[in-house]
Order: structure tokens, then C-alpha cells, then sequence
């Protein structure tokens, strides 16, 4: 299939490589500057040209240019929806803003491949392990015979506290709901309550939010051992008090954006299945492409 | 708390001895052929008298007669609710039939704790464990390198997956969602989909199903290699044919019930788990017990 | 390659099976009880006739009669001795008696793949899952949460720790030598001294004995709960006093020869995989076969 | 006890802590640039004045200055060797050189903890996660999924590839011997044999050597997938041949010393173990303290 592939970041580099090499004829622009090797387009207009299907960046970008930290130059978002041709079906993350205005004033069918569950779920994965290779380089001890509090029991909980737990740390997971206590507990590990951290966080060497609300306040972190190294996971808005755990000495950590940093390969590779689904789907609905 | 425990088998034999443990004043009735070192109450009056909590088998059984496969005597349904106090909180395995009826005419409070998620996913993992010894008495090759086919990513699914994989089986497990392929994928097993299993099921030493639909069907059952051995764990009415397996000279198992036989004492501590967390959410709502 | 196969259990008629699948000229005498589809030679002397190596039962017996339960008749050791070409390469499974004595005379060439550190091993991850399934079997609780004691970090030792700490189950592994203490702290376990197990073996749900010498005495079953099982996979003289295990009222088992109890074709596939190493090996040196 | 603990880095910094936590009687000198906060010694005299045991650093040094980084001012070795009372026990990493010698010729008594199996094996297991944490740093895709080839089954060729097993890479573990192969077969891994990898290693997305021989020469490394990372754990002379993977435009690294540097305090508390079980082998034999 034709396929358009319009800025990005290593993530999109990933894709369109395994695009061409999974046999579609793929053309990129707005990649310059990463060291793909698939032939570029020399102008947007080339790369458009006859493509049945366009995908745009994770995240897009809301504003006046799209998100391309590898292009030679800008790409504006509005000339990009302009030339669009509305037989191509748009994939991008997280549309929205300028572009999304624009495509929806030219009746551009629109899809976001981020706002897919099986993508979330594999970038869930990603993360989790990015967030080992942080525990790992920032710690002065081992995982192996560590104590881990991992707050949350999300797609990011899960899979963090397990991949803590075989490699050998002693986990305890929080959480608020007694079916999340039966399934830790049901997996070897601890259940704590997410409710009731006061006065049952000191001994760990690191603490790990996975949760977008304020959980580790300034109250609970207080209790933590001055040792203890705080990893917070969290979509904004977070859920650690980052400034007093300034103030009270601990070194604490906001990881954002894992999954393009830790494994861009991994990521791509998650987008290009979540596409193929999509795809799929669209083919045996109202996309008849 | 004076709970009374009237009737079931080793499941609630075990959840007696573990409230007796806890420090409850528990008074057992109709667990007389157990070995429950327990005082038993002489009467089903004398066990009822004064007791805040009544907890009954788990299925309760909807018949005239209580599920009590350890007493003494059949307990009739009709006769148990008359007795009970209105002050005392009934807890039962699935209520229903006469005594659901009979409580209900005189405003019982009954409450099922058989509904609550988290002793359904407790016993999923007590099912999976049971499973693991069926394949391994069942199997002529030891798990370690046995290729396993899990049908469905339910929680049974999920347990049993998992620990097939971590004892050495290479496992595929189907789904019909692109999000559960992304889990199944993340966990390090080889996904598929389950509606289209026609084809895919050739070399596997053993299929183990946990849909309670019509899934592994003649026409599939047909294509297993003849050494295959077909173990159905999905509830009524299951999901394999067993007449086709029998007829197509398969080894084919459905275990119902694997909880209460394969671990009675884990089986009972999730019960117990589950009515300490009912309690204490009642505890802060209507019951002022 | 002519391969006679002569006698032996359901672990030799799988490799049979499996000689077979590889290509090569199999002929069985002894299997004739087995549900073995090769065809069988009419005689030994059929089943010998051109045969370049020449398979013996595990363990092959050391009496007058070969170790062949699945044999429609006896076959005597010193005529089978006889009968074989000094040519052919004699695989025996602890070659002694009878038998070694008439072949050492006649100048056979008799190797003895028992001896193979290789099958040793795959002979204990096979044990290890045979013991998983016994206890699984055995014990009112799930592996999940149970604590278990194994005593000795041997082969056998190694691979049932690992598999029961992946299952969930609380592991304390006790050894003697600091270094093996290293290793299982070193796998997430808990370590303790074969040489102190007094005083420290209360709280068990399961005690597993992998040492063959008398580690299990009255003294130390004495302090085990009365509820703990107690499993011996220690071969000969085992390492469990039985009688004292009864007479205390505890529930105990000794396992011998699980390999081909557990799961026959696995281990009759470590057989095999074995015969083709020392084939290779002695291709390189002095067999000109 | 008296200890006197002198130089070396972070690990002896973390073991000097431990033993104080321990309550032994720590007097330390050498480590004033680190960030301890025991009382320091003002002098080595000091320090070493009625000291029982005296520790020093791993690797100690063989040269005229102790290896001593976080020391204020450098230790002579033959100064300090000449400082040390005949009745006290020196606990010394590698000891040879001008220590050694002056030692000998004063007839001090000298133990080397760094010649312990059980520390040894600890450190493997050290340098295996800090290897995890190299490779989730280089490589482009989550060891989830990734291809991973482990060159060597020792201590920490065993320790990496279970726990790369764990995390849900496809490794395969090339060894020299029919028996590793089998443990490797048996730990669920996937077996090569190190003598036959020509041929055998495309597809790889790491590579990582723990045999210190020349096993992956030019001949292998042309055979890798230009994108392989090649990380080589093996210590003097190393495994890789370094610069032909320049030429090769291949990516590696060469990794020493990854316990003081990836988790120095469990280094630390390794080397402490260690020479407990010293100190109490001693205590039954010949020191009488």
C-alpha cells in the first residue's frame, strides 16, 4: 500500500522502516535528520501524492506546526491538512488543534491510533521496562533483594511489579480495590492499600507511582527512608510532590515519555500492529480504501 | 464476632478454622463428617443463637435442602431461614431457591459472596494451579517444552498462562481483542485469535480451554494431533465437544469445581478474605451490626 | 543407522519412537505390552541381526533376566550377552551383574548413558516437575503462598526451588557450603544451613528432601507442623525417616524413579538426545562404527 | 570487634557502614572523600590501634600505594603492611605485590575474601543485572521480544540468561558441554554450542560474551546484523576482539568492574558476608581472636 509517513520522532523512523520492509511503498518526509534509509520525498507534496493512507506523529501537535523533531524544516499543519487528499485515511496521534480543525473542515477521515487500547497496553509494557533500566542506574543496590513500592495497579503497575518481582525484588503493590488486591496477591506479590500508605512506606529502597493524582504528598513522602529513590511514572499531572521531595532531601524522578526514549525500535514497531489492526477493521467496515 | 458456620465441604470446613483462628467465637453446624477440631453446636438453633454472621455453603444450593455434603443430617432450606435472626448478616455462596425466598419473606439481610470479583479472580488462580497438576498427571512430556494452547485471556486465562510459561511451556494463548493480543504479547506468550483457530491448532501437546462457549468444536478438535490432550476448564456448559473428542479418540477432561478440590484450605482463606472485606465495607455503610 | 532396541519401560519405547521419527532402522524386542506402532523383530536374534548399536533398558538389571516390564516373555541377560555382535556398540542404562560380567567377557563394547552428567540433569528437571505435580496433588493449599523447605541444592534441588518460587510458593533451600548459599540468595530465595535445620523447621507447609543421606530425622520431623508434608526424592537410602514420619502422624512420601513414572517420553527424549552425544563423541575417537 | 577498615571505593564504603550497623567497633581511614558518615581516624595508627580485623580494598593493589580513590592522601602499602599488628586479622581483595610481601615477611596473617566462592558468585550475580541495565540503555528495543545470544554458561552466564529469560527475551546460551546444554534445555533456554557459533549468529539483537578467550573473533562479528550491540562481561583478556568491531562498524562495549560501579552496596554487603563466613570458619579452626 501507498503509505505517507510525516514527521515524528525515532518512534515514526521505526515504523516507516518496518512499513517498507513489511513490503508497503512508503514515503517519508519530515525525517531528515534521523539516519533512515529509506528514499525521502523531496517536498510534501511528492511524499502525499497517491498515498492511500497517511500517518502523522505521536503526538501530533496541537499547534501551528506539527511535531517533527527530525525535519530539515517546519511542517505547517494547516497546508499539511490542505493537501491531503480526502481519499487517504489520516493516522495520527492524539489529533487535535490546528490540524484537526483544518482536516475536519475538509472532511479528512481522521483516525488516532493512540487512543487505541493495544497501543496503550504496549507502551504500558515499554515503559515498565524503562522504568527497570532508571531503578537500575539509580540505585545502589540490586533489584535483586530490593524492597519496591509500586503504587498503582494499572497496565504500568502490572507490568513493572511483575518484572520487579522475577527479577527478584521484593514488590509490594498498591492499590484501592479488593479485586486488586486478590490479583496481586493471586501474582506473589504484596498488596498494600493505596488508601492507606500513611504510616506503612518506610524500609523501601524506591517508590514507583504509576498513578496521574496526588499520591505522594508531602506527608507520605516524609515517611519515607531518606534513601529511598522516588520514580514517578505518571501521566501529568503526576503523583509526586516533586518539590518537597526536594526540600526533604530524597532523590525522586519524573519519567515522561518512556516508550519513545527507552525502546523507539519497540515503540515503532507497537504503532505499525496497532495501524495493521486498524486497518484490518477499517477494511471490513466503512474504509473500502 | 459469634459467627455461625452452618453446612458446605472442606471450603468452608477450612473458612471455619481460619475465623476460629482469628479470634471469631464460631459455632459449626453441619460439618459433623469433617475433621474440623472445632466445638460443634448440638442444634442448629444452638449455632445460630446469638450469631451476628451466618455464613453458608458456597453454592448455597437452591433446593429444599442446604448444600452440606459434611453433615450429619440434610438441613432444610426453608426451616435454616425461619431461623435466623433478623439482626445477623447472612453470607452466601450464591443465594438462591427456597432459602433465597424464605429469607427474603422475612427480610434477611443476605448478602452473596460468591459475586464479589475478587473470589473470582482468587479461585481463577487456585484453577489454574489445579490445571497445572491435571496437565502434568495427564501429560506423557513434562510442561518444560510441552507446546500449550490456552484458549481465551480471561482470568483463569491469564493465571494459567503465565505459570505454564514460567515453568518452561511454550504457550500461545488466544484472544478475540487486539488489546488482549497486546497483553498476551507483552507477557512474552504467543498470541491468536480465537476466531480463527481453524488451521492453527496442528503440534500442540495440549489444549486447555476457559471460554464456556462452543470454541473448541468438532471441526477444530478435529485438526489436533491425536496425542493432544483437551482439558476443559470453562464453567457451564463448557466450550469443548466431548462427545467429538471421544469419537475422534482424543484424551479430553472437563474439571469443574477444581477450587473447593484441588486447594479447600486456599480456597476457604479467599472466602474469609472476601467476607473481611465485606464486612468492613458494611462495617462503614448500612450495617451498625 | 541400525539401532536394536531390547527391553526396558515406557521411556525406552518412546525413544524407540523417537529413533524412529530421526530415520533410523529401529528393531524393538521387549517392548511387545507397550502401544509402541514400530514394527518388532519376531526374535532377539531378529531384533539383533545387523544391528550397529544396540540399546539396553534404565536400569538394564542385574540379574539374569534383563529390566523389560513391557516384554511378552522374559529375556535372560547372559543370552542377550551372547547373542550380541562384537561389533556393535552396546547403551545401557547402569550396566552391572549378570549381564556386564558375559560382555566383558566376550569383549563387547558396553557404554553406559546413565552415567552421562547430561541425562543426570534432565533426569532432575523431569523429577522436579514429577515432585511440583506431588505436591500439587498432596497439599490442601496451593503453591501459590505455601511455604516450603528443600533441603539440598543439587540438581534436583536447583531446579524444584526455581520452579515452586516461580509458582508463588515461599522457598527456604538449605545447603551446606556458603557458595551454594550465595546462589540461592542470588535467585531471589531464602537460604538456610542443611547442618542447623533443628529449630527451624517450623511453619512449613511442605518439606522436600533431595539428599540421600539421613537429614530428616525423628528429631527434626518431630518439630515439623503436623499439617506439613513431607516429600523424599532422594534416591537410595533417601534421606527421610519414614517410620518415625508415621509414627508422629505425619503425612510423608518417598518418590522414587519419577523420570519414567512422571513423564515417559520427555524422559525418553533425554535418552536419546544422550545416545546422540556419545554417538558423536565416539565417531570422533575411537568408534569406526 | 575491632575493625579497622582502609581504602577503598564505594564498596568498602558500604561494608564499613554495615559492619558499624552490625555493631562492630569501625574505624576507618582512606575513605574521606566518600560520603560516610562514621567517625574517620585521624591517622592510620589511629585506626589501626587495637584493631582485631583489618579490611582492605578490593582489588587492593599490588603496587607502593594501596588502591585507595576516596582517600584524602595515598597509603603506602609497605607503611601500612609494617603498621599492622602480627595479632590481628587482615582481610585483603587480591593480595600480591609490595603488600603481600611486606605481610609475608612480618608474618602477618592474610585472608583473601575475593578468593571466596561465595563472593564471587555474589558479584555474578551483580555484574548480570548491571549488564541488563547496559542493554536496556543501548539497545533501540525492550529486552521484551529482543533476540539475545549469552556466549558462556558459567556463574554470570547463568544468572543473565535466566533473568533476560525472565523479562521476556528470546536467549539462546551457547557452552562447550553436553550437561550445560542440558541445564541450559532444562531452564527452558535455548541451547548453541560456543564451538560451532560461526554460521549461527545472525538475527541477533545483542550479543554477550562471559568467556575470557577470543571466542568472538572478526570471523563471528562479520557475521553479526550490523544493528547487534555486542556487550562483553568477560574480565582480562576479554572475549571480544574489540577493534575489528570498530572496523565492523559494529556497536560494543567492554564492561569491568560492574559490581563496584552498578550497585556498590550490595557489593558491599557481599564482601560482608563473605568475611562473616570467614571470620566464623575461622573462629571454629585456627583463630582464636
Amino acid at each position: 500500500m501507498e503509505v505517507a509517513v510525516i514527521g515524528g520522532d525515532g518512534r515514526i523512523e521505526a515504523l516507516a522502516r518496518l512499513l517498507d520492509r513489511d513490503g508497503h511503498d512508503v514515503r517519508c518526509y519530515g525525517l531528515e535528520r534521523g539516519d533512515l534509509a529509506l528514499p525521502r520525498a523531496g517536498s510534501l507534496g511528492e511524499a502525499l501524492e497517491g498515498a492511500r493512507a497517511v500517518i502523522l506523529p505521536l503526538p501530533m501537535g496541537g499547534g501551528e506546526e506539527l511535531n517533527a523533531p527530525l525535519a530539515a524544516s517546519p511542517i505547517p499543519a494547516r497546508a499539511l491538512a490542505e493537501a491531503i487528499s480526502p481519499d487517504a485515511l489520516v493516522l495520527a496521534g492524539k489529533p487535535e488543534g490546528v490540524f484537526a480543525k483544518a482536516a475536519e473542515a475538509r472532511g479528512l477521515r481522521v483516525a488516532d491510533y493512540f487512543a487505541r487500547e493495544e497501543l496503550t497496553v504496549k507502551n504500558a509494557a515499554v515503559t515498565a521496562e524503562g522504568a527497570l533500566e532508571i531503578l537500575m542506574r539509580e540505585l545502589p543496590v540490586t533489584l535483586l533483594g530490593a524492597k519496591v513500592l509500586v503504587v498503582g495497579f494499572g497496565r504500568i503497575g502490572k507490568f513493572l511489579a511483575l518484572r520487579l518481582h522475577l527479577l527478584g525484588a521484593r514488590v509490594t503493590v498498591s492499590a484501592r480495590k479488593p479485586e486488586d488486591w486478590a490479583w496481586i496477591q493471586s501474582l506473589g506479590l504484596e498488596p498494600a492499600d493505596t488508601g492507606c500508605l500513611a504510616g506503612a512506606v518506610r524500609g523501601f529502597d524506591a517508590v514507583v507511582n504509576t498513578v496521574p493524582a496526588p499520591v505522594l504528598d508531602r506527608e507520605i513522602l516524609r515517611e519515607l527512608d531518606k534513601s529511598c529513590f522516588v520514580l514517578d511514572l505518571a501521566s501529568r499531572p503526576g503523583g509526586v510532590d516533586l518539590a518537597a521531595a526536594e526540600e526533604l532531601g530524597l532523590r525522586a524522578q519524573w519519567a515522561l515519555g518512556l516508550p519513545g526514549k527507552a525502546a523507539p525500535e519497540t515503540a515503532g514497531a507497537a504503532i505499525r500492529d496497532t495501524i495493521y489492526h486498524m486497518w484490518k477493521e477499517l477494511e471490513c467496515s466503512q474504509w473500502k480504501g
